[in-house]
């Protein structure tokens, strides 16, 4: 029986985590990948206060001594289930967890095209993550779909590792920060191919070949999709948890409809997206949770 | 003329500045002490997620750093007047600026006692920052007066410079963190004096002597005072702002009842006042801007 259980070790929870053990609550955090969540997953983050362009593997393990440091007890199970009772239980593939309040702060998972042959060739073709698999494609010519602030960062990336970029977005205009898109056009080896579409993933003798837009077909080695993200909020089905197209509504203190169960961080219904604020919130639920 | 001025170099206006820099904002920042703000007088920040224990003036020259690495542009100058029309005209001792948009992140500072002396012996034997003034009185014995996270920890701090610390606070309990209070009660040279007040500052031949509580006296090298905050907005005086208690009264997007002015950080009305909410309502703000 712990005072809080957190679901999700990526900043907004492990910063909650930080101010439930300076509050004296006996915290549990679950995490179903590696903790500091998305953070795991960005090349470069360069608009957190006070940290000055560090990678996001750093940060995640900055994040994780903290953790450590403050001997917080965490598991790295995947939640399946939450019964949100004035008691919760939260369920694990292999275990059972019970705790007088909950936060949820399991962020969010990218988004996919939804095209055949998508999540077969994830990993051997298909990527989320420039940071994880650019390297595989050195001095290869690639494809980054999206347009907003992190296909234009991660084509940036991918542009110092790979032969050429092509950046393809749906729209006439990038929905990202003026300084990204200055130095996107600085980058002599990124094509960008604006009011266009990826159609089809070329897949030839079982093995991935490139893609097809509206007029015409691009031989590349990898496809990376960044056309925006779901939240991670699967498990709560079932409950009645109130969610606004998947995203947790919480109130100004950070609590959901339900009593006792608060969520931050990028699971939630918000207009801002950004890891400072996760962090805030993070820590505002917390203190929160301390007063009851 | 600038699209946007931010008074106040803490870290809420230095997040803002980050965030208004990406989205091309021409920004100019006004500060009456050292970039910083606050941080430059807090010993130690352990409550910052992803940064693990740093000194408050380590803390605020990274975000300098950061500031410069932008090219923003500051001056360090006392801000006396605004004026709010459309265009707002921000005035300091020796020049006028004007901007599209006002950032107001002025922060907070230390109250005080109201005792005879107290202004006349500052630096002198009273003290608002054990860090800047700790130093002065290695292995003498000094009084802090105050219940809350910054009396504790500041006298955490000075019982280790110090021979002996006399922590005086008027109630039963502290308002702090319970890891805090453990810690506290943890160093021996400290000696906790509960339900009990500081009702006279004592000098004697023009000098600061010590201090007289309800049924004793101290001769003590120096009183650290530490008894709460007042935000920093004589400077809007004059104006139509929406104070409350002093603190500037905001909405959800940290506007203020003045369009196109908005503040953030300790100086707004709020419930919780951490380094990591100020950060993050800079960035909100300056974001929100950056629609405009």
């Amino acid at each position: 029986m712990y005072d809080l259980i957190i679901i999700g070790m990526g900043i907004s929870g492990i910063s909650a985590t930080i101010y439930a053990k300076r509050n004296g609550l006996n915290v549990l955090m679950l995490e179903e990948s590696a903790p500091g969540g998305t953070l795991n997953k960005i090349a470069n983050i360069n608009n957190y206060p006070g940290i000055n362009n560090i990678s996001g593997p750093d940060f995640a393990m900055n994040l994780f001594n903290e953790i450590n440091n403050l001997n917080i007890t965490y598991k790295l199970e995947k939640v399946t289930d939450v019964i949100l009772t004035e008691l919760k239980t939260v369920k694990t593939i292999n275990n059972v967890y019970h705790s007088k309040y909950l936060l949820i702060a399991t962020g969010r998972k990218p988004k996919f095209l939804g095209l055949p042959h998508e999540q077969e060739f994830l990993g051997k073709g298909i990527s989320t993550c420039a940071l994880c698999d650019g390297a595989l494609y050195k001095n290869k010519e690639v494809a980054v779909v999206g347009g907003g602030e992190s296909a234009l960062s991660e084509s940036i990336y991918l542009s110092k590792i790979c032969k050429k970029v092509y950046l393809i977005h749906y729209k006439e205009e990038f929905r990202s920060s003026n300084t990204t898109i200055e130095d996107l056009k600085k980058q002599t080896n990124i094509e960008i191919i604006l009011n266009n579409k990826v159609n089809k993933i070329i897949v030839e003798d079982n093995t991935f070949k490139g893609i097809e837009l509206n007029d015409k077909r691009l031989d590349v080695s990898c496809l990376f999709i960044y056309i925006g993200s779901t939240p991670n909020t699967e498990f709560l089905n079932g409950t009645d948890i109130k969610l606004d197209n998947n995203y947790i509504v919480v109130n100004n203190n950070y609590e959901t409809n339900i009593k006792g169960v608060y969520a931050s961080g990028d699971v939630i219904k918000k207009d801002i997206y950004q890891l400072i604020n996760a962090a805030s919130e993070g820590a505002i639920a917390s203190i929160n949770i301390g007063k009851l």
